[in-house]
């Protein structure tokens, strides 16, 4: 159905002091359409234009691909002002305006829609624009630039025909130079390029059927369709799936006045941000080429310079800065500089281009950066009073803690070894992984459990998928501005760019070092310092990232807006210790058959397995005796280790055939030990055995059938608290009852409890031994009896991997088969298991919650699945008013941030609808 | 807790012409006090009594096992009463009346509670009782009677002694017997009674420890206590789970004054129906005995007389009746039997005595009775005006419709045999089956997939989960109202009584018959006519029940209080058939998968597996391509024979892995098929197996990973479809998607099948191809997003075995570890695979419909689990507003009676709503 709205306005306006928009208006005009409108109204040097609102593109995608009716119009009135502006006329033989086509979403999606520069030229316009500017080469250079862009964005790709003309235009290019022996575009002339043009033209027709269009007007309207078809292009898609970025937000297009940064020595390009997005320092910190277009410099094609001292380092210290050889428009770059900081309040990423001296800027938005960076920029712009606490805590992605706890190369390991080549440092923490060359293989090799390091010349958009498989970057070409750092530092991504001498042979898979004889080849292992920028050769030992007395400042912060505790998975004391450090208030999952795993497991595995395997419940009680003390000192250690802090701990869950030996050694061992024959021993083993396992005879259903298992895990709890309160300790044990589909289960185990907690009262000569008994919410079922299962369990702690099985009817064992295509092919936005599938598990969470409260006011709920460390799911835990995240014990600071956001973002949620009603008022 | 509730009334008076319950208080006074107290209100002759109510079980247990303080008041203030109305008194030792003491919840649980007789007689009222009576040997037996009884019941059961000294009275009397040398109880005198109620009393105090009490105040509570007791007696709770009665109903205790039907020959006692239970003719039907008591006539001990000429039979025509003997008593009873069926209007069992000349009724109930009878009843009673159309379709239970379904012996194959040995016609229809001797062999061989006939001397209430688990039970003993014929009666099941020429020798597991040379062995196969009563050597031929003109004039009128469509499962045109005979209205559940299965099968299955096997989508498509013709042709046979009816056709279902062959020959073919080697065959077979299947690749999840499988199908079917519209049929196909659980999922799969359908027409030349599509609710999420399903999904149907699978996270395969002792230890109520679980699964159905009908106001909405043919589960499937159910074809009459009977008690519950509103105006 075309949704052309009348009256519905779409195109709007910047230019001169003032636009039509304003930076709050992303989601309309997309980022950057926002941004130079708002640059606009700062007074910025910015050059006119139009940009065309996302509805627009909604409406062409719902239109069956037709542009809406009424657009032409707005364009051709918005393009009146342009001309106005510019004092150039569009398509005008003598004074014609050249424009540029832009995508720009909500959300910056860098490199993964098209762009169409000069625009607007064509036999008509070619003669007067040489006139001019008296500069026939630019004119020519700018043309063939719009042929190959043109074709490729517009006649190739956005209509599907795929054959890939680009490459086929850059062969050409390349043998042009061969034939006329030159080396750089630069060195070929105007009547060259004149020549190649027209070759060009030629081309384009006879590989994709149709002429480049020599009409102003179709060029306009074929670059807006091309570049509302790239929001849906293979990249793009990719991209967002990645990102989670809506399908339907669309992308606004930008129809912007162009300048030129290669119109000669005055002129230049260049990217810079207002702080180091790689440290968070407060210096300017840029890049920039003279005589070049935009793309120059983050395509990484050549090695930009530096913008000023501060950018400076190893490899790019020879070269000029704009600081020295432009030091007025400098000044007043950094005036700008200034200005943005004022009005964004944070550190922008900002592109300007320099035509014939005269300034233009052609972007802002906010600068990506990494973890380190985003803290010491929060904590420093806190200190400048230029943002408050709040603001301060929101800063920091919960993410990107992530990379402030990730490890770093230690220091004393690397003082031994020689660096193999240096980079520049675009990701920081460190990566120790066997070298890939393409994308592809980064895949591959990380499906089969591998760490790899991604070697290339440079990255491209297409290489976003292996990027996202490699634990490191490593590229020999490009800037700290360039796609690779760009991605990486999104990501946290330990990452080292444009390390030149690296001669990389993609098509043999071998990466020379210049000035030495040594090849890296495929598998090789590789040690990246993403913070230095050095590689090594070989697996260097990583440690973890020392105390960052910012990293505890800026927790402590966040943990005054937090009002959600957060707890750990953890089932050693070690564990335990560590997630004590980083800030858990006690262990929400202390899985009490950890025990039987590892190294150190032998003994009581093998007694386990012997009760396992025991027919009555005699026997059974017997191995259970033996087993006793080991099961009593496990929970000890961990209690103790927590003292002061609850612990949950959960009776026995997995099913039992999970332990039963597989090798033929260990299932006699057994056997002898209770004195059965080996046939009886298989016999038993294989009653064990289960079609689906994971809704089997498991959990609660165990304690059931054999309580005495119950009988001996509770005593266990039991002594091991009563104990550590003879020593004065303070341990809290939390009982908790796993895999509950009816209120009945826990009443039958409550009951076992309760005439063990008596007995070992007695035993220790104690009125009480203070606990908790609750249980897990992983099965659909109690979600929907949870009013009944309150009245009976004193806390609820919810199990989102199970319950996401259940719900779904996914087993997460098999999914393999199906959930990378139903990724793909968009059945679901994203992974349930990473991500708490709101729209569904969340329900019955809901459910869940609102029934047990409706029983017990204050029930204490917690969550104990993978998603207690997710920030997305921990801020939809908060919304559901929980008591507690659990998650593991790395993931503590995460949580903790991610409940402070949450916090935050409710309240203001809740100020900003107070504020409505005030007006309303 | 002491739930002594201040002024609640525990005790109800009957007896004289008035007493203070009635009918309609089953609830409080259970059922045999409700209509004791009825019968009194009818001025029939009971004798007086107290019913102690039902709360005062429930307070009994809430209280520890103690009697409210307030009943001792009670029970003697009413003893007055009754003291007054009989004319005797309690304990008097000259005019001593005598209590029994009996049970009696609000569900008729036979044989399952414990009774004390005679309570009362001690040292101080036996002389009295003897002089009064001038029948010494009445008072001695009388009195050994309750030394056994109380003994047993009160002292060893209710005590939990478990000393059984029943059994051990029983042999002391055996012995004596011989020492006596006589055979018959009756051969003893008053002397040796007195002897062995003497030799009783010590052997109880030695065996138990504490005398048999001598006090007939002690001896009253004793046996209301016990009573009490036996609601939670192993027999008792047993009977409960499988009759699905609720463990806190509690029982009432009936105190009633004895009459006695052994005090010689003008005494008797019997049982009877006002009409034939077996067969429901319209004939007073009861057996007597003189000079006994009514637990004589129950336990089958004698082979009890015809009560009149219409209850003779080939094993009692010889016995006198009660018609012939006493027939001025006769008269008076028959004339109660039409009070009794004037004021209840239904069929009634009845239990009276006459003492010296003189009736007294003791009970009245319901009768049970075969399906064969109920249904035959209940158009009597409409054609005598005595029940409406409504009441009709209400007096046969869905479950009994089975048994009318149920095969028959074939006539002409009983011709050619002769018969074994003969007995009463307790239980119709008839069974096939090999011979166990016990109730535990019953079980265990049912286990083991036998079926089972069980062959007892007679039966008692010990044998209930034996003759549950046989398919047809034969005694040597025992009339039509001993226990086994009841409990068949009540279950439907084929049942032969007192087949008196069987010679049971219970430890030798072996039966003879008299009079030939025949014996019976363990496992020996015989065939039981239960409608004739005859049984016959071997396997005999059994057929379907033939056409009932009763049974269809029945059906017709069930249909029209019925607003729910009924269908059936079928997968082949001859299920099909069957069904719509039964009255089914179209198909909900056709398998696809199921062509790959059976004997026909092997073709299609080698293709199918050959597709699985394929590596590419390239050979699987032309794997595909081979079957389709097999797909085409089984789908339009099924459409065929429910032309003019829906047919719901789901795609591919199971896990591939499932068709995998297993013999290595099988595996090899395939490898060849594809020309592969074995070895890769093996990895590919491998490739396919999961952890847990019922969570993995299945479904609509092939349908999105495998599009040319759901293409293929859904090509077969428009196909088939579209060829049976040439042929001028009515095909209507509806085409479901399994195991959604998003509506994603639909979306995929709707594009595919609207292609085919294009193409389709196309090819056939059809505009369209009426169709339409659908989705499987069997997944938890689906339920909670059907709001976004119904946007894409044109109707819904319910799978609740995979929906009570995940909601519980039961695996149907794995649940034999530990369901049985869920249902033993009363974690669950009952089998949620047999009945909804109506509190978890029923919630998320409820959803599922809200939101489903909140999108589309008039969704389809049917179930095609196996719960759909299940009448509790199909009540509620009515509650929720289903549109249609659909089950196996057998099941389509019970089905249809359910959904009828599920509208009246809808429409019922409304009047009484309506009526309750308008009161309160």
């Amino acid at each position: 159905m075309p949704k052309d709205v009348k009256g519905k306005k779409y195109v709007y306006f910047f230019g001169g002091k003032k636009a039509e928009g304003k930076a709050e208006m992303k989601n309309l005009l997309g980022g950057k359409g926002a941004n130079l409108a708002e640059m606009v109204n700062l007074s910025l040097p910015v050059p006119a234009g139009l940009t065309i609102t996302t509805e627009c593109c909604t409406a062409y995608y719902e239109n069956k691909c037709q542009l809406p009716k009424s657009l032409y119009d707005e364009v051709w009135a918005g393009m009146k002002r342009m001309e106005a502006e510019m004092g150039m006329k569009y398509g005008d033989p003598k004074n014609p305006l050249l424009l540029s086509c832009r995508s720009g979403a909500r959300k910056s999606m860098p490199g993964m829609m098209d762009t169409v520069l000069n625009v607007g030229l064509c036999t008509a316009t070619i003669p007067g624009l040489i006139k001019k500017t008296n500069n026939p080469r630019f004119v020519w250079d700018s043309y063939r630039r719009l042929i190959m862009m043109y074709a490729d964005v517009v006649m190739d790709k956005a209509e599907g025909l795929e054959k890939n003309i680009r490459k086929k235009l850059d062969d050409m290019l390349d043998e042009f130079k061969k034939a006329k022996k030159v080396k750089q575009d630069t060195d070929l002339t105007a009547e060259d390029l004149k020549l190649l043009a027209g070759e060009f033209k030629k081309k384009v027709k006879k590989e994709l059927g149709t002429a480049f269009p020599d009409d102003a007007k179709e060029q306009l309207f074929g670059s807006i369709m091309a570049v509302f078809k790239s929001w849906n292009g293979k990249k793009a898609v990719s991209y967002r799936r990645i990102e989670g970025i809506p399908d339907d937000w669309g992308t606004a297009v930008n129809v912007q006045a162009m300048v030129f940064g290669n119109m000669g020595d005055s002129s230049a390009t260049g990217v810079a941000f207002t702080r180091n997005p790689a440290t968070g320092d407060n210096l300017f910190y840029g890049e920039w080429l003279i005589n070049a277009q935009g793309e120059d410099v983050v395509a990484g094609i050549r090695t930009p310079n530096p913008l000023n001292d501060d950018t400076k380092n190893e490899q790019n210290q020879h070269l000029h800065s704009m600081q020295e050889q432009m030091p007025g428009t400098y000044k007043e770059l950094s005036k700008i500089r200034a200005i943005l900081e004022k009005n964004y309040k944070d550190m922008l990423d900002i592109e300007f281009t320099i035509q014939e001296g005269k300034l233009y800027m052609l972007q802002c938005r906010a600068g990506k950066r990494t973890g380190t960076a985003a803290l010491n920029m929060a904590m420093d712009m806190l200190k400048e009073k230029l943002i408050d606490e709040r603001t301060a805590v929101m800063r920091v992605e919960p993410a990107q803690l992530d990379e402030l706890l990730h490890p770093i190369c230690d220091p004393a390991e690397e003082k031994k070894v020689d660096v193999l080549v240096k980079g520049l440092p675009a990701g920081p923490g460190a990566a120790v992984g066997q070298i890939v060359f393409t994308a592809e293989d980064a895949v591959a090799w990380q499906r089969k459990g591998k760490k790899v390091i991604l070697l290339r010349e440079e990255t491209n958009p297409e290489d976003v998928e292996g990027m996202r498989a490699a634990v490191g970057i490593l590229t020999a070409r490009g800037g700290m501005t360039s796609h690779a750092a760009l991605v990486a530092r999104g990501w946290g991504k330990c990452c080292i760019v444009g390390a030149g001498k690296l001669h990389v042979t993609a098509h043999t898979k071998t990466a020379k070092i210049e000035g030495s004889n040594i090849v890296l080849k495929e598998g090789d292992f590789v040690t990246l310092n993403g913070t230095k920028g050095h590689v090594y050769k070989g697996e260097l030992k990583l440690m973890d990232a020392s105390e960052n007395p910012r990293f505890k400042q800026f927790m402590k912060m966040v943990d005054t807006f937090r009002n959600m505790g957060v707890r750990t998975n953890a089932d050693t004391p070690a564990d335990a210790k560590i997630a004590r450090d980083f800030g858990a208030e006690g262990i929400g999952l202390f899985r009490t058959e950890h025990m039987f795993y590892g190294k150190n497991a032998e003994k009581p595995l093998f007694l386990l397995r012997k009760m396992i395997a025991s027919n009555t419940e005699a026997e059974r009680r017997k191995a259970l005796k033996e087993l006793f003390p080991f099961m009593k000192a496990d929970m000890k250690g961990t209690l103790e280790a927590m003292d002061g802090y609850p612990v949950t701990i959960r009776t026995l869950d997995p099913p039992l055939h999970e332990f039963i030996p597989l090798n033929k050694e260990g299932r006699m061992k057994i056997a002898e030990s209770l004195k059965i024959t080996m046939k009886e021993f298989d016999k038993r083993a294989e009653a064990l055995h289960e079609t689906n396992p994971m809704m089997g005879h498991r959990g609660v259903r165990l304690g059931i059938t054999f309580p005495e298992i119950t009988e001996a895990q509770v005593r266990a709890i039991f002594e091991a608290t009563a104990e550590l309160l003879k020593e004065k300790k303070h341990p809290f044990p939390e009982i908790m009852i796993p895999v509950t589909s009816t209120v009945n289960e826990i009443d039958h185990q409550y009951k076992i409890i309760d005439t063990i907690h008596k007995e070992v009262c007695e035993k220790f000569g104690l009125k009480q031994i203070p606990h908790m008994i609750g249980t897990m919410i992983e099965i659909p079922r109690a979600c929907l009896t949870a009013d009944q299962i309150a009245k009976s369990a004193q806390f609820f702690s919810f199990g989102t991997n199970d319950l996401t099985q259940m719900s779904f009817g996914f087993s997460r064992d098999d999914i393999g088969g199906f959930l990378p295509d139903y990724l793909d092919k968009k059945i679901l936005p994203v992974d349930p298991f990473q991500v708490i599938d709101f729209e569904g598990v969340g329900q019955l969470m809901a459910l869940a919650v609102q029934k047990g409260r409706s029983t017990k006011k204050d029930l204490k709920i917690g969550i104990c699945g993978e998603h207690g460390g997710e920030p997305n799911s921990v801020e939809f835990c908060h919304s559901l008013g929980f008591t507690y995240v659990s998650c593991s014990p790395y993931r503590v600071p995460i949580a903790r941030l991610a409940a402070a956001q949450a916090a935050i973002k409710q309240n203001q949620a809740k100020t900003g609808k107070a504020k409505k009603v005030a007006t309303k008022k």
